[in-house]
């Protein structure tokens, strides 16, 4: 099969057809690799001359052993020009000084020269202030403008590049270091495309080779996929792990658990004593929780029958539901907790054959959006990390030609790896990462699909 | 070329592909005809028991002649089954009691039996509650995931057919018969997985044949393609019609100007006294004002000149702010006003070769948000439109295989008409539809693309 698709793929009409759909040749992304120690492996580039690029600038060598600046002696760095400096790996901008249509114009003068001389997976953040919280609607304006562009250039980027928007909040720039160490490095290699909100929140990270250092995770689905790779990462990271599957999947969890010097916990999370159990488990409290335990069982409506609606919305969305409010009156999920919910690209642009799936999904985009606020006055962040086409067992199971179409169609032309979930959950996990709430970020490589 | 296509669409790897990202067998869409009365022309069936589908049912009535309940005895109308009942032109289904993960399954249950029992080109609304007015984090949940189904199930209806969710706030039943005029019937043809918010406003349409009679309307870039079928489609709904484009399109302005009874107005809008002369030309005042003209330069940023930039900036975003603060200013544009804004898809997803343009869109989109709560203090509107692939002269001259992915990537499998867009200026232009604001409504038959 796969060669009939190379086949059209490079025939004219292919090549026609999938350069109209903007898929790209892939290229193989460059990832993290534990023991690395720089997030940035090559030179950076900063711009803009809002009070947000100074705060990036007092991280940046931490960042980078190579940073330049776009205009002469700004932050005392070398200047970068596309004549004499080196190719860019990492490219910082601020434009939240941008308050109107004709200072959009530094867009254009800033990222011009610098697309010319781009490494291999470039990493683009550009700064700016959330539309709502300016008073101006022609500040605003000019600072939601900022999306249209930011979307467009993850779409023009290609060589395995990403671009970000984010939104710094009054005292949100505290926080500026964990987000950049994300989303300049290739822990973020599949995230693209994505507007992120950051707020005041305080909380420091001793040790940035060991963020989660101290805090104790518990991972639902954790025997395999996704969830393992979850595991996996937040071990890495110097968390204390806790592994949750179906009794079914103990021997592989075990096993795992094992390996990461961690803890399992075979337990059925739809069954009534779940609660129970869990925190008789976890005595002495949990810092991270990662609702990732989910399950498919596809149908057009026409023909979904109670059991596949009710078994996906169960496992998806009622048991994560339970467990936290659970978890949260038992005082088992402890002040300044981080909750991450995986949702899904279904929950936001829906799904042929998926009623069942995009309800359970959007159900967990809306109980992080709507239990963000209350949550936070105990310091506690909730967000949904929303997958979209990872290679895993689960996507290998789907036909070929729906596989092979929800694989290329995002700027990145390829699925991400399980790794790729694992990373922002990781990130999403950190001391520091309270900054963020109540929000959506999506894994998908900027995939086409969205509403 | 087309044939190429069409031949390509038919064969096995073709088919598959296409099937594989959702392209239907596009169906000639029903769409409204001057002089029609009845908002549907079939059978309605109602369902739900919240208090939103009484205020439907309050309407009902004057909607359709076959109205049918799913419940026996439910306000009194005769019961549907699928067994007995005729085929299904609208559905209307209250899912605002639903507070719950277990009561989501009174989705399943109302539409399953009425999806075999579909008419052509059928229309869904499904009305809830803002999951942001709502103060329990489970029940905001529910009321977030209908998104996910009336996404998914936009996806499966086929045969023409689209879904709407409204979320409904205190006192927005009030105008829930001018949104269900509008989404139940052929004048929102090419609108499909929408989300719209109404709240409280009291107005009313008294004559439901001319809603926009003794309103005033400025029209720009009125002389062709989408502006044109604004212009024709306000003055169809008794609006008085200015209608405004560059002195170049003079001619063609002035040839439709007279045959809808209008008057017309060659300026360009970026001229340093375009504001002034707008308001000397509308001593009278304005009730309605639709920012349609826009222009295209693409070019990837990366050959993306200044003069390029700047243009597409300047009358896309630029002009419609200037002038829209002068006319309030002036006090020109009337307390009640209606303001539309036409954006674009690619101010939602980003579009390579589109930075300049997406920007512009973005930038719209962020002025609708941005200005709504402080223009609503004086009962103006302001909302942004953003057509998907609309059949125009622009689109016309777009590659051929570009334009065909465009044209069939949505769950229409088509690209909309001019008239499609007309319609929903026109119903957002109506006196009750000051019930939304601050919002983007796409126009694209439920599109791929998204963010």
């Amino acid at each position: 099969m796969s060669d009939r698709y190379l086949s059209f793929a490079n025939s004219n009409a292919g090549r026609r057809l999938l350069g109209a759909l903007g898929l790209p040749a892939p290229l193989r992304l460059e990832r993290w690799r534990a023991g690395r120690v720089r997030p940035v492996d090559g030179a950076l580039l900063i711009g803009g001359d809002g009070p947000l690029a100074a705060a990036a600038n007092a991280c940046l060598l931490r960042l980078t052993d190579q940073a330049f600046a776009a205009a002469d002696g700004q932050f005392g760095l070398p200047r970068w020009s596309a004549e004499a400096g080196p190719k860019l790996k990492a490219l910082v901008f601020d434009a939240s000084a941008i308050a109107s249509v004709e200072q959009l114009i530094a867009l254009r003068d800033f990222f011009q020269p610098a697309l010319k001389s781009l490494d291999q997976c470039p990493h683009v953040v550009i700064l700016g202030r959330a539309p709502e919280s300016l008073k101006d609607p022609l500040a605003a304006s000019a600072q939601r403008a900022l999306e249209g562009f930011s979307r467009s250039l993850g779409k023009e980027l290609r060589r395995g590049g990403t671009v970000q928007l984010l939104y710094i909040g009054k005292g949100g720039e505290e926080q500026l270091e964990g987000a950049l160490r994300f989303f300049l490095s290739p822990k973020s290699a599949y995230v693209s495309g994505q507007v992120v909100r950051l707020g005041a929140y305080s909380a420091q990270v001793a040790d940035w080779t060991r963020p989660l250092a101290g805090q104790k995770a518990l991972v639902t689905g954790a025997s395999r996929g996704i969830g393992a790779a979850i595991a996996e990462t937040l071990a890495r990271d110097g968390a204390e792990v806790v592994l949750l599957d179906v009794p079914a999947a103990k021997a592989g969890l075990e096993a795992l658990a094992a390996r990461l010097g961690g803890r399992s916990l075979a337990l059925d999370i739809c069954a009534e004593d779940a609660a129970a159990r869990l925190i008789e488990a976890l005595p002495d409290g949990l810092d991270i929780l990662v609702h990732n335990a989910g399950i498919t069982r596809d149908k057009t409506l026409a023909k979904m029958s109670d059991e596949l609606w009710s078994s996906v919305l169960n496992v998806n969305l009622r048991a994560p539901q339970v467990l936290t409010r659970a978890l949260l009156d038992a005082g088992t999920l402890r002040d300044n907790g981080r909750v991450v919910l995986l949702a899904s690209i279904s929950g936001i642009a829906g799904n042929l054959g998926q009623t069942n799936y995009a309800v359970s999904k959007a159900g967990l985009i809306g109980l992080a959006q709507a239990w963000a606020p209350a949550l936070g006055k105990r310091g506690i962040s909730l967000n949904a990390v929303a997958p979209g086409f990872i290679e895993t067992q689960m996507t290998a199971a789907i036909p070929f030609a729906i596989r092979e179409a929800g694989r290329r169609m995002n700027s990145l032309g390829q699925g991400g790896l399980p790794q790729d979930v694992a990373e922002t959950v990781a990130w999403l996990a950190q001391p520091g990462s309270g900054a963020m709430t109540g929000q959506v970020l999506r894994v998908c490589g900027q995939s086409l699909l969205g509403a």
